[in-house]
């Protein structure tokens, strides 16, 4: 499947090289495409990236990542999300499958981070809003980049993901999607897209527990 | 153990009535305690909890249970518990561990319900901003009435339950009680009292959750 992917830093990469590594035809949108040689946030450089990615992995503009997919990723920092889906394009994005695994959050004051849209807003509220024929499916957010593509690398698997949306043809689609692609066996579907606000806000708990349990490997698992 | 609780609702009946059954000697505090024959919310009279909840049980003012109690639990509802806890009184609250397991919830725009206080502030470091002295313990909040004082009712148990607090030696105790009391296993502790804010604005994923599944019988275990 051709994807496009909106952001190079460490999710982007992770994403992009498991899709490529696959045998999908996958561009990685970036601002600077141009330079390779540089360190990106927690990621490698795109260089280095490229090299492991193999030969169906592709660098370029973000406009260039979201005309090309088919289904188009946004592995953005939420903090600028909308603007970097501006500089894909609306025309580009036009009616696409839109997933959105990016989180909101402000580290700019310190720790604890904030989320800069809450409880009566959300990133895929917005990303929705802004580009309303797209059709935006927010997951992944929930876990660290290493276990959107590896669920079985935490406790062998069988733990839960969570995913929302307003066209419930897209979310069906996007759960076949994270099984086939990345062995995710328990999608919740929690309906339209203004579940993103829980999804996102959950992402504090989420860092807590990072920091009470020393590492991001770990997930939750719903149960009853 | 004497015990005060703040609320009469179905939060602070249930934890009321599994406390007075044990033995504790349990005060329950409400606005209203000459009205016994009025439903509580989703709870039930106080005449038939207290029926239910034995010779261990009584009912009294916000001030009479806050002086009674030990320890207290604050089970009010999340926008009203500053002014419940100030009718119990700072003198009678003390240095006393108060145990606070209320969500600042507001459903009165319709669903999904939002917090009235999130993101850079939470209910608990109100509360502890509110009663310096108190030793203000965040717990409970992340599941309903019947798994707080009774997590084997989901799943046989396994699953688990946060604290918070500033004061450690009082994090340690409300983690000896919540095992004590109602048979908790698995207590993560996430620090001081600003990691309420993680837990509090975890609650509109719940809210989720229990429409996705159906039932709010369900807890997250967190599996690494």
């Amino acid at each position: 499947m051709k994807i496009g992917i909106l952001g190079s830093g460490v999710v982007g990469q992770t994403v992009g090289k498991s899709l490529a590594q696959s045998g999908h035809d996958v561009v990685l949108g970036t601002r600077s495409p141009d330079k390779l040689d540089e360190k990106r946030g927690y990621g490698e450089s795109l260089q280095n990236w490229l090299a492991e990615a193999g030969s169906h992995a592709r660098v370029s503009s973000f406009q260039e990542a979201a005309s090309h997919g088919d289904v188009i990723v946004n592995a953005t920092a939420g903090t600028g999300s909308v603007e970097a889906l501006h500089l894909g394009g609306s025309e580009s994005i036009g009616d696409k499958i839109l997933i959105d695994i990016a989180n909101p959050l402000d580290f700019s004051k310190g720790m604890p981070p904030t989320l800069t849209v809450c409880n009566s807003d959300s990133l895929g509220e917005r990303i929705q809003k802004e580009f309303p024929r797209a059709r935006v499916v927010k997951t992944l957010n929930t876990v660290t980049a290493r276990v959107m593509v590896s669920p079985t690398a935490v406790a062998g698997g069988g733990h839960d993901m969570f995913i929302c949306g307003e066209d419930a043809d897209a979310r069906a689609r996007v759960t076949e999607y994270l099984k086939d692609w990345f062995g995710w066996t328990s999608i919740v579907d929690l309906g339209g897209i203004s579940a993103a606000r829980g999804m996102e806000m959950y992402l504090p708990l989420w860092l807590l527990l990072w920091g009470a349990l020393g590492t991001p490997m770990f997930n939750v698992r719903i149960v009853r």
